[in-house]
């Protein structure tokens, strides 16, 4: 009999969490869990570990530890930092990283220095120490795999080609709810109209990111460090029916497409076997496929991140990535509109003394500096 | 230095013989010519082998053989059957296969039984003798590379995956340019309007064949060999951006597009690298991609050949082509109307009495009876 691929769950309570135990309970003869983390959600925790079998909870919120472990009475309960990091004591093959933020960046670096496989959902972690990360993962001989249509589809369509005949990267945008929009319109977006994604059921800072771009302005970083090239670029693609294209230096193009659903990028992360799904595309469903510009007056962060991915390894892009990431919670709660979004980022990133050389500790100093700073200012 | 790739180009003067001399004009580094070989055009021939300096040339048509062996001095002339099997004779290492029509399997047979490599344009050599063919290039360790947008792309599409994972394999067709014409002005089609093809440039058979749908009924048979594989579909998609797709099982689908244009499935498969074109796709000028329903009740030679398919190693995919072949001939000498060729190719398929195994020679005494069948009937 074939082992199961153990895996443990970080952000289980969570959109990808959850999908990524729909994937386990479909697939029971190859997957199991060995372990649970989650930020607040503590009762979804403890159901989750009960019917999973999981003796090995964390707890990112301290308060919520007793009332976690009189749900869990036999499970071992891990709480701050620890909740993250406990992955890397445990025997799991995989590490799915889908805490949402830089914050996730403890149990990442945790995992990956127990030469544990990273199934990644985080784009900020990624973003903030890319460099570092690819390196330690390089370094235990271990490897980072996207959870994320985009980079999956990418790795799909680079599947059987050498490196070496990739002319770019296309990585499709659905350009969000309000593509269509004026400049005067977006000043207006509210927080609850921006949260609703029209392609993808997703969390709230995910859906705001999407809305704005900043979204594929991470990817386009993201997909810097994960393919080891400078050649990314973007598209607008309404339907999101390509995830996203490889353009080789014959001028052929090899795209995936699929119905858009994030259990594929999920599975196809934490198994290179392809796991059957039911079902046949009706391709005239999917029909038409549309490509647009990008129209980066409109949506100009991704036009930012190009820019820093052409700055090389510098500690920019945590910039980009925290100074969003706050500033998206000060739209949500209604501080800032959602144009300030850009504006806040683009200042913060064009005032930052670009000398500080990329490491854990100081991705972390840099984006503790940040919300602090943005903090005040709000 | 590495060796130059040896091409012996039967069909030379058509349309994929002179856009495979493009390629090697462009590539002259990487490919040389040892062999041309074409059916009547001898002028061109001449001149073609003047440029690439080619001594061994062959003339299927023998009154010709005096006037090019004039403008050839130096050159060794080969003709009728001798045009195309010479090649076994050379030390061609790829014989592009490019004469129209089953006479073309001459050139094929030698080629393989030499261990050639065979670059195939030619359709109905495929489909009527499918498996011997196959069998032949496996059993002299050689193998038959399809040049054609549709194959071409399902075998960049299968690239890096196993073969057990693939659910589908899905050829586009352009759905010709009759496909949203009325039963009724079907049937008023004339040939000077079935031979201008909307997407692409080629010879009038292909593209009589591909206003009636046959040529994607070809193809599918041809799919069916060239990938060993019932599950074979298509799907129109006007723009011809995608030129096909394989479904997986985990419901993935992986294409391939590109601009319209056969040096792209020439190039791929004459070598594995990958041959650097100038220019990068602009993804808005291509969109929209659309697909739509097959219409099998006005173009119903598909649904006949995937019948044929499910019934195994017969010989009637011969009899569907070779009673193609002379009705498209009809059809373009205004002896029958448009319609006229499915009904013809249907009647003499139904007809025939399917227990003839199929073998080479069994196939051309099938392909001459029909000749001779529908000739006395026209």
């Amino acid at each position: 009999m074939k082992e199961k691929i153990k895996l443990f769950i970080l952000g289980s309570t969570g959109s990808i969490g959850t999908q990524t135990l729909n994937i386990v309970r479909r697939n029971c003869d190859k997957f199991c869990v060995v372990g649970l983390s989650a930020g607040n959600d503590y009762p979804l925790l403890a159901k989750q570990a009960n019917e999973f079998g999981v003796n090995i909870v964390g707890i990112a919120n301290q308060t919520h530890k007793k009332a976690l472990q009189a749900l869990l009475p036999n499970a071992k309960v891990f709480c701050g930092e620890e909740a993250q990091t406990v992955c890397a004591d445990t025997d799991a093959n995989i590490v799915v990283a889908a805490v949402s933020g830089i914050i996730g960046i403890h149990g990442v670096v945790a995992a990956l220095k127990a030469s544990k496989k990273i199934a990644l959902a985080n784009k900020e972690v990624l973003v903030s120490a890319g460099r570092i990360l690819m390196k330690l993962a390089k370094d235990n001989h271990t490897e980072i795999l996207p959870i994320d249509s985009e980079h999956s589809a990418i790795k799909e369509c680079l599947s059987g080609h050498k490196f070496a005949d990739v002319k770019r990267l296309i990585l499709t945008a659905s350009g969000g709810p309000f593509y269509f929009l004026t400049k005067e319109e977006l000043e207006k977006v509210t927080p609850q109209r921006a949260i609703v994604h029209p392609n993808w059921n997703m969390g709230k800072k995910i859906s705001v990111d999407s809305a704005t771009m900043f979204n594929k302005g991470l990817e386009l970083i993201e997909a810097r460090w994960l393919y080891d090239t400078t050649n990314v670029e973007y598209i607008i693609h309404r339907e999101s029916v390509i995830h996203s294209m490889v353009e080789f230096i014959d001028g052929s193009i090899v795209a995936q497409l699929s119905s858009p659903d994030m259990e594929l990028p999920i599975q196809q992360s934490l198994t290179t076997q392809k796991l059957q799904r039911e079902g046949t595309t009706n391709f005239v469903d999917l029909s038409p496929i549309s490509f647009y510009p990008c129209q980066e007056d409109k949506f100009p962060a991704p036009k930012l991140a190009k820019q820093l991915i052409m700055k090389g390894d510098t500690i920019l892009p945590c910039v980009y990535s925290s100074a969003n990431e706050v500033a998206v919670q000060h739209f949500l709660n209604g501080k800032i509109g959602f144009c300030d979004i850009y504006r806040i980022v683009e200042k913060t990133v064009n005032q930052f003394k670009d000398n500080i050389k990329p490491s854990i500790d100081n991705v972390l100093n840099v984006d503790r500096e940040i919300r602090e700073k943005l903090s005040m200012e709000s």
